[in-house]
């Protein structure tokens, strides 16, 4: 069969590589998308889309318990885990086959298999039909990542688990233990806790949710630690004892091994991008740590060789794939009006209970840059919406450069704080300082008045605190 | 006694009111508030926080409704409307004696009583002890407004209610009438509804939410109807004709007149503004059509004199209120940097199921002033976070200056908009462009997303659409 030709090759169809795709097709290019497993890639199959699906199902269990609280009542409460998994499901593949949708409405072609860069230019694709050849002066690479495992850790999906076999999970679990206590970890661990599990997090550094502001981790942890979870900074997992019955995890803390037996182990100790079976090395590409090295452009080095997304390094976030994608496709498509993606004005959302949401720096971090600051800080417990929504637990932290009022990071945990961090990372987006944000009309009565408040806290004004 | 002298004295403590009061207080000034019922006013103890906390659990009851959808079982499902309502009051009780704190803390000086202003520069106030005569060089008026009462309609608090009776219920309606179609009625609607009354709703315009952009209104009358809720627009309540065993209302439309029998209506025909009782014809002060009129500063004409929130007209928001409280306490303590507020970026929240959410021009009105508009939409349905809530149905629509560029206006429906417009608010305040939010990375998996995409859209680029 001859070489089909293209001008942009995506390889990789998750949130990067589908949008890089669907936006070179609306700028006239013709494009190319391979994919070697599921439209929508790890995201939306088996990440951000299912985990919330799960997790919609959990906050809804959580409050029907406290119906009396709200004047309700109702008995035999209760869940059944494969309805629960099976609606999960049913989202991941509705938005798969919506992917699928949108790349036809925009007439890109999809290729699925596994491919590889074997020249600048080329692509060699093996689909169940056999090897295709592809060529386009510009590929992209959009390979995404997957979980990475640890010696001795290694998921079997019958006692020790990835986020996969968590999300597919064969039995419920009446003790947890979870590894790593990032986004990922964090989340499941909410998740069965809420269900029933009784879950332990073990976390190798002095605090779970590590990239977060210290505040916002420490509160996360006393609120975790009221609702029964158990949490274990400082250690490490040196191995797991599978037997029939469970699993014997040996954590290391304080100098000190407990042996802790569970029904199941999830293991979320971190990503690691997809670089084999590209051709990489052949092409000169330079790999470090598992993803690819790029400029601020997404460029690779290689002529005509993009990578975006996971597989080109942190934040290991969907959105900013996408916008990667975008800006990718603009550069091939030649348009000069193209900025590079500002990676610290991108926010990050763990959707646990309570939820955690962050853009920017971190108070510590603000300092470790030099930075004179001005921190402010408003709680749940003194905003009107949050107590009509029986959610006073939270609070909002803003830090600003004392100098100039820049708006160097925002903080949050409690109800809904993954829908509200967009109002600063569009602040940041415009470069506002302190004075824009204090004559903004936050609407009344919403939990968004307290970003609101924590700026007007930072210059010691404000009203309701 | 002597007459108490004050740098600044605040007649009103609704959120207007006393928030005026505390940034008085910030700023070194000596502050007296004259409050005649409550601290908090009608916003706090008999408005927005009373009504969100009794939809709350609406929400929740609704919720648990679905229980099956998202893999949970429950029995039984009930309410005690009592309990409901019991929450509903001692939340509010509970941010009144809040508000009583802050005065405290703040330093100001609060009169039980009620005020007017017999020369500029005096207050007398009548308490349950006497008259009290209180100085000052400024004078605030925040007095609020109450619930308009139609001749013929009067509420009687037994069949016929206003707001207060529906938030304190004698019963619970199993039929129920709601005049009027704004923010409140729809809100009682919803709420009552939820509950299980059958609901009617009657507006004297074309279309329900009638300061809405028109699309939004026909997307809330199709999804109020496909829950039960009777719509009857184009229509006005003629007569009532109570009786021991419920209300006929005669309602016109068409040129017909229809006797409808329930059980209870609720009037929610606007609001009037206080302005009776406090001098202010004698003082030379200006009201039309029952409310203060003001320069953009809050001035009324009289030396020393303003007036601020609902009282000084529309619209009738409590965040409307406190920014100009804000505004008219620096202009008192001299502050150079004081700019009016601007009435286009005060976004309308209204928390019904589904709510809705807005800010500057509808498209109809952006078109009325002469602008050239690019539209965009997006569905909540094409929203991955959307789904995984289980809520699909809404909608995010933006306005812009075609030429410039400029956000004009943002129209939302569905979950969670109340929250989510304050992003467009954040904008609107910084003046934004179609470049900067589309060059914005909203966090996946949000709702927000759909803001980022409605932008796109209205330039030919959605992405998921």
């Amino acid at each position: 069969m001859a070489a089909q030709g293209f001008d942009v090759i995506v390889i990789g169809a998750g949130p990067g590589g589908y949008v890089c795709a669907i936006r070179a097709a609306q700028l006239g290019l013709k494009t190319c998308v391979v994919e070697r497993e599921h439209l929508g890639g790890i995201c939306l199959n088996w990440g951000c889309i299912p985990t919330k699906a799960m997790l919609r199902t959990s906050e809804i269990f959580h409050l029907m318990h406290r119906a009396k609280e709200f004047g309700l009542k109702a008995d035999g409460i209760g869940y059944d885990l494969d309805a629960v998994v099976k609606r999960s499901r049913g989202i991941a593949k509705q938005l798969n086959q919506g992917v699928g949708h949108l790349l036809k409405k925009n007439k890109v072609t999809v290729v699925m298999g596994a491919a590889s860069v074997p020249e600048p230019g080329k692509v060699t694709v093996v689909t169940d039909k056999g090897e295709e050849t592809l060529t386009a002066p510009s590929i992209v690479l959009a390979t995404g990542a997957r979980a990475r495992e640890l010696p001795g850790l290694e998921a079997d999906g019958d006692r020790v688990w990835t986020y996969k076999h968590a999300l597919t999970p064969p039995m419920m679990p009446k003790t947890l233990l979870v590894i790593g206590s990032g986004a990922i970890g964090i989340e499941f661990a909410s998740f069965y806790s809420a269900l029933g599990a009784e879950t332990t997090v073990v976390e190798v550094m002095d605090r779970i949710l590590p990239v977060e502001d210290a505040e916002i981790s420490a509160f996360a942890r006393k609120s975790f630690e009221k609702q029964g979870l158990k949490i274990m900074p400082k250690a490490s997992v040196r191995k797991l004892d599978r037997a029939r019955d469970g699993v014997t995890a040996h954590v290391e803390t304080g100098g000190e091994t407990k042996a802790i037996k569970v029904d199941v182990v999830i293991s979320a100790v971190g990503i690691v991008g997809n670089t084999e079976g590209l051709g990489l090395e052949k092409l000169g590409v330079k790999v470090e740590k598992t993803h690819v090295v790029t400029d601020d452009h997404c460029r690779t080095g290689v002529k005509g060789l993009y990578a975006i997304g996971d597989v080109a390094g942190a934040p290991w976030l969907a959105h900013k794939a996408s916008h990667e994608g975008v800006m990718v496709a603009e550069i091939i498509a030649g348009r000069n009006d193209v900025h590079p993606v500002k990676v610290e004005s991108i926010a990050g959302c763990t959707y646990c209970q309570p939820q955690v949401a962050s853009v920017g720096y971190s108070e510590a971090k603000a300092k470790e840059l030099g930075y004179e600051v001005k921190v402010g800080r408003f709680p749940f417990i003194g905003n009107g919406k949050a107590l009509a929504l029986g959610e006073p637990e939270g609070m909002v932290k803003t830090v600003f450069d004392a100098k100039t009022g820049e708006l160097l990071g925002a903080h949050m945990i409690g109800a809904e704080v993954t829908e509200l961090i967009q109002g600063y990372v569009v602040g940041r987006q415009l470069e506002t300082t302190e004075a824009d944000l204090m004559a903004t009309v936050f609407p009344h009565p919403t939990l968004s008045e307290m970003m609101h408040e924590s700026v007007l806290d930072a210059w010691g004004r404000a009203i309701h605190y």
